[in-house]
């Protein structure tokens, strides 16, 4: 068994790589779900209605393009909506969107409370209707753009509205990782549209030089750090041993055996991206509480990896010892045989190619306090592999361009309202993330122990203190956008809205 | 000689047409320029240096299509400016940049003082640098957007501050008509790029119901109204009176001789069509002083054309009146020997593509108000006419879903700020503009006496007070935004800037 790497992938590259010298691929999921534990999930499978809704591929010309079918779920939950009650918009990953709707199981949770209707959408269904093949075919890849999904959601939400005659109800967004990019953009850039974003764990400032390219490899191993001085060493000094034992006679095929490999290797660098995916996941899945974000994985799981490395005793191989680690991400229920590192859905995935257009969020791993081989982003052979991958040269600057992200305190300080950024410190992503407040209404709320967006999950008997307290302090915010709105179009009727939660 | 219409042409309808019944085409003139008269027209022409952009086509697509350069001007003021001194940047309405560098005399006349570089930007330089051939190529022309147009310019922005280590240098846009719609909207979708819009004349709220559809029609014969009542009725009058006439016997080849046409008539619509865009443009250009916009006019033309209408005799054919009347707008220099209908660009401009896809602005004439033939806009005849054109469809609500318009002062109450909208009521499109304050920093600035982007033009010995007031406002406003922006970034020297005017 692998990771279930459906979602979004994201490409950096780090160390050398044996088609391209000093260029390395690896994987470092980026936003992700398919929740399948916990309470919630099940619970919100009945609650909706999926439909689709017919899409032009372009949106910004004229060019006789073939539309597409978006799909989207609607929940009335409990059946309390009705206009201008608010609609709550979850501004989804590309990805299957069902895997999204169990895996923000918060949005579904605080809809009754509100009367809201719930929206989930898709981005990027196929425009072929058959994912698999679109990604193969650049042409209709080359509509796969954030502008493009943020019309597409746009235009969506005014016609649901118009058809429902609800253009009264005020629409909050909700997003995760890629969605909250895409939620806390579409704010900035759909004010007319949506009344306010929730941005969960979203490293809108991950582009270019704004944020320091380091932080994503130093929070995960500060993450390690923290469980463990010795879990941190044992594993920085792992992958030297790990190519020297590549180079040497059948290393390879020893490798191969020693980490339970259903095929030899080739390279090692094939067995290091799988360990350097295993920690970046990690880190973004370091639940307090038991779950199956990507994998089934126990409470607090780097502190469990960091108990296997450091429970053997003085002398054991430095491999034994890191096998064991990872182990715990990918076999923690124990019932894989042997593992699969092609299995990676490497190839034409939407993440992938977006990664080589538009969202460069260059990352790097500094010797110093990285756990991970030093690399610096090198993007001259970045650009290469994209051409060389999918005939198509990335705009790197294109990001900041359009969306902004410079000095953004002082760009928005006096523009824009309405937007919360959430961020777990403990997220590797959260280095790229909106930290500090920049106005009354643009807020950033950070949590020294969350991970990737878990203030969107749904709650468990297990959730911390600190959690509780986030999600409460999220609704007050939303409660807030929309008593204004509703005041400001006088609405008296609905100017308090009852907060069962 | 015909009117010089190379600009902007609101593709508008009324009454009734040979080929299409009830729907009938005729020119609106919407920005246009051409300024060849007073002061600062010619002063300007050597200040600036002309150079090329390489653009993409499809800024929000990665399909392989070709660039094209797009023409700016840049021009350094005095030598004054040099970073982080501000860059004050004119949104190019689509057509040669020049003309509307030559009317945009207010932006040249205060860079000065605000050390400021001027940049003239064309909009839509032709993909295929030859502008006639791309316009007849629906295949370009679909790519003839506002978005495009307002992501060419943040493009072309942000290169050129990087080139010129001019990050910091704050930028303030200006523009008038359709380019001040551009001003106003990239202001709100490209926050990140420039610090404030000055918007003149821009009715960005002339679409779907949100302005009065008849507010055009109403606004011309009011200001026909206010200079003389008789005049009003003449012309209101006179297209039965011209319809009647047609219908008889050899009554166009009459006609024909009677308004002095170099070829006879095909029917009655082509000689109102005349007529309407004569009386459109008057308002539009209805200045207190003699300018040539785009025709050679004296001060106050309408108040002339009245003029001559109202001074000939009791029982003078109604037809000979109107004649008289509009010969100040088609030949007020006298030299024109016969009018030459054809001459009109009807064809494939920019503009009236723009009409057919998304900028599509229901005008209607109301009999009770209006002094033309009453109409009611007929979208699907207006939809059907731009299918058999251009074999393309519009999308009639597009605008708003992209740049809202809806309900706007609630949403830009508490999102958005440094915008101007100013309109001169005397203006057919101050109808469709915003004419109240919105917030603290967006502000509309309305003069009752003002016509078509008056304040953007340069100023002259004859301009009246209320005109001089007003450009001393958007001056004081500017200054605000700019010295706001320097307080933020903590850039103390540039903290107060020496104003001269």
């Amino acid at each position: 068994m692998k990771p279930f790497l459906v979602l979004l992938i994201l490409l950096v590259t780090a160390a050398e790589s044996a088609s391209i010298p000093h260029v390395r691929r690896f994987l470092g999921h980026f936003a992700g779900s398919r929740l399948r534990n916990n309470a919630g999930a099940a619970l919100n499978a009945a609650q909706y209605e999926t439909r689709f809704f017919r899409q032009r591929l372009d949106h910004f010309s004229f060019a006789e393009l073939p539309d597409f079918n978006q799909r989207y779920l609607v929940g009335n939950t409990a059946g309390l909506w009705s206009p201008p009650a608010p609609i709550f918009f979850y501004c989804g990953n590309e990805g299957d969107i069902e895997w999204f709707s169990e895996n923000t199981g918060f949005v579904w949770e605080i809809a009754p409370s509100f009367s809201a209707l719930v929206v989930f959408a898709e981005v990027f269904s196929s425009p072929l209707l058959i994912k698999e093949e679109a990604y193969k075919d650049a042409k209709s890849l080359s509509y796969l753009t954030t502008e493009q999904a943020i019309a597409d959601f746009a235009t969506l939400i005014t016609d649901l509205k118009r058809n429902m005659s609800a253009e009264d109800s005020p629409v909050v967004l909700f997003g995760g990782s890629y969605g909250g990019m895409l939620a806390a953009w579409m704010r900035l850039k759909y004010p007319h549209i949506a009344i306010g974003a929730l941005a969960s764990s979203a490293p809108i400032l991950q582009f270019e030089n704004i944020s320091p390219p380091e932080s994503f490899y130093d929070i995960v191993s500060s993450d390690f750090k923290r469980e463990s001085m010795n879990c941190f060493d044992v594993i920085k000094n792992s992958w030297d041993v790990l190519e020297a034992q590549g180079k040497y006679g059948d290393g390879l095929i020893s490798l191969s055996g020693k980490f339970r490999l259903c095929k030899d290797l080739n390279n090692t660098e094939q067995l290091s991206d799988w360990l350097d995916s295993a920690y970046s996941y990690l880190a973004m899945v370091d639940y307090p509480y038991a779950s199956s974000f990507l994998m089934p994985l126990p409470a607090n799981p780097i502190k469990e990896v960091c108990k296997k490395i450091d429970d053997f005793p003085d002398g054991t191989d430095i491999l034994d010892r890191v096998f064991a680690g990872v182990s715990i991400y990918y076999n923690y229920t124990g019932s894989v045989d042997c593992f699969d590192l092609e299995d990676d859905p490497h190839g034409m995935s939407g993440w992938d190619w977006q990664a080589c257009t538009e969202m460069v969020m260059p990352l790097s791993s500094r010797k110093e306090s990285s756990m991970f081989p030093p690399y610096e982003f090198d993007y001259p052979a970045f650009a290469d592999e994209c051409i060389q991958s999918y005939g198509v040269r990335p705009r790197p600057t294109w990001v900041t361009t359009e969306f902004g992200g410079h000095d953004i305190s002082t760009v928005l300080k006096k523009f824009g309202s309405n937007i919360i950024f959430s961020n777990g410190l403990l997220d590797p992503w959260s280095g790229g993330g909106v930290l500090q407040n920049i106005s009354h209404s643009i807020i950033a709320l950070v949590t020294k122990l969350g991970a990737h967006h878990i203030d969107l999950r749904s709650s468990t008997t297990d959730d911390p203190k600190w959690l509780v307290e986030l999600r409460e302090t999220e609704i007050k915010l939303i409660k807030g956008w929309i008593n204004d709105y509703y005041q400001d179009k006088a609405f008296t009727a609905y100017s308090i809205i009852p907060l069962f939660i």
